[in-house]
């Protein structure tokens, strides 16, 4: 299912061929890929010399659909967020969004340094009106039907407030209708302890506010929820998001390394290893987050999706479907929509009861 | 490493007989085990006639080193945890703590309704002088020398503040000096990102806490860290642990379910599953809680070993195995007095400023 281009359009997507541990090479080869593969219009940004090099390394010909962009400089991963906004103008990053920003193109793709996307992405794009806060969504592999949850946000922000998970918990409801073909997930709140009055402060006072969003809200979630499948999206702040993300990629890593140390103790493990090598094959490759390609920075007035650094090409195509993708369901529109909906909501009842509309805080 | 009980003096072990899903059979066959693996009395609390016919099932005389201490009532699953304290006075988790608070027993351990067995606890108990909130410490399994990191606290708390996490670091090391026999284990504070200025508030404010307790303090840890073998322990607030730990086992659970399924889908996968199922019983050997028996309640005046609801006799015997090395290791000892040194540093430090010390806010 998630292999699918559900195209009806044709959508330019920006792609910072320079971002990413094996770049410009795989970045270059996953937009080839995708160029070939999907109706879409790909803008390559970066140093031209280099990505034209590449492109006829891996090609005869340029397709006709892919066009390079020239950005002089580079985002190093261990340059500050603030980069692409002050030292480095021209940087790949900086003007693929730009590129959005302008209208050129719907969404940016990179696989750089994540901080300075983030940041190019909020400061060049601005924000979906109505929204506070942008959230990074990760798909996480799960028990669902659909074999993912979306768990939100995973680092974006730290120190949420009820508002704010409420916006993540809008943004990724659509982001999940898209994704997964659901009409209503089941979207959980993260906490500890399944009864509504269990939790921190934030998520008993966020308890309320999602139950009054009309969205399909399945109450608490725990830990636990996140992979056995109870739950489509599961909301939290991005403290705790970005915690339990790592600590589960390492898990998985440590999993694999265990498995791999354990089939060479012996010969018969060996050949074990050897004939069972396709069911670990299947088990990786549902794990494997290149399947998916990347995690949208939801909330900015425009696409943004952000891959994992050691990015290959299948990554950054799947990237470029997604971001495709995300352009085409008009998520940013449904978004902008909702929240308008919420707090006119809120003010309706704000002037019933005489409160401050709790949208109005920040 | 973690099987060898390392006592050197005779311990008594209250075990709350009636906790968890498999009680009391699975939990008198656990302290059968550990009373004639282990140099230990055993008090196995809870109603004397069924633990008798458990006792007569299993063994043919009763060791000597086994008494039965009788509890009326037994408190459930569904009970709030207040039940111990209010309604079931003589329930066995209340008569398990009151055994160790009357100094009749080191230590207790319980499989049964964990709010209720902490909640018992604390109150019957009482902190560790200058303790102002209990840790639950998990073992979980990483690719430290030991197979295992410490991460507390994992629900004990929500809402911690900086002080908290000093006293999570001060137990963690205790214990960890304890359980993986390392002088000094190194402590990470989970956050994200791995400098000192990242992180949200909590953190960030109690880096520099934590950088002046004199411990092996190696700064920020990333969820990743819980697993990849960068720290021995891992302090966050009860929040994040709790998140973490049951993600984490919900993770383990769909990988094993995947595999499962993926070995299942030909013959060859088959084959190559039956010979490789000692390489995924090691796995799981490594990965199994039952291996460590339980997690203790930190900073609790007594040892108190929590232990899983399923948990089986294997796990029971270890969480004695576990209850008797933390009494012989007098690790509350240890905590009193290096919580005493840090607030006498900080009283000194306190009038040589003129600030309220950290110590005394709560």
């Amino acid at each position: 299912m998630m292999q699918k281009p559900r195209l009806t359009k044709r959508h330019r997507i920006a792609v910072d061929a320079m971002g990413g541990d094996h770049a410009p090479g795989e970045i270059v080869f996953g937009a080839l890929d995708a160029a070939t593969s999907f109706d879409v219009d790909i803008l390559l940004v970066g140093q031209e010399a280099r990505i034209a090099a590449e492109l006829t390394k891996h090609a005869g010909s340029i397709p006709s659909n892919i066009e390079i962009v020239d950005a002089a400089e580079v985002v190093e991963m261990c340059d500050p967020p603030i980069t692409p906004l002050r030292r480095k103008r021209n940087s790949s990053i900086r003007i693929a969004a730009n590129l959005v920003g302008e209208g050129r193109a719907g969404a940016f793709v990179s696989a750089g340094n994540t901080g300075a996307t983030w940041t190019s992405a909020r400061a060049v794009l601005g924000m979906v009106e109505g929204v506070d806060r942008p959230a990074l969504a990760a798909l996480v592999p799960s028990l669902t039907p659909q074999g993912f949850t979306v768990l939100l946000d995973v680092g974006a922000n730290v120190d949420a407030r009820p508002h704010h998970l409420r916006e993540f918990a809008v943004m990724g409801h659509f982001y999940a209708q898209m994704v997964f073909g659901l009409e209503r997930p089941r979207l959980g709140l993260m906490s500890i302890g399944e009864e509504e009055g269990k939790g921190n402060d934030l998520t008993k006072e966020s308890f309320a506010v999602l139950a009054e969003t009309g969205l399909n809200f399945i109450g608490n979630a725990e830990g636990r929820d996140v992979y056995n499948g109870n739950a489509d999206v599961v909301v939290c702040d991005g403290f705790v998001g970005n915690c339990v993300l790592k600590a589960s990629e390492a898990l998985g890593e440590m999993i694999k390394q265990t498995l791999s140390a354990e089939f060479k103790k012996n010969p018969f493990r060996m050949l074990g290893g050897l004939l069972s090598g396709s069911a670990l094959a299947g088990m990786k490759k549902k794990m494997d987050y290149t399947e998916y390609g990347g995690a949208p920075l939801l909330g900015v007035n425009g696409g943004c999706i952000v891959c994992h650094g050691r990015s290959n090409g299948k990554a950054i195509r799947n990237a470029i479907r997604v971001a495709a993708e995300f352009v085409e369901h008009d998520v940013n529109g449904k978004i902008r929509t909702k929240i308008s909906e919420l707090h006119s909501q809120e003010r309706a009842e704000g002037l019933a009861s005489g409160d401050q509309p709790a949208g109005q805080r920040s």
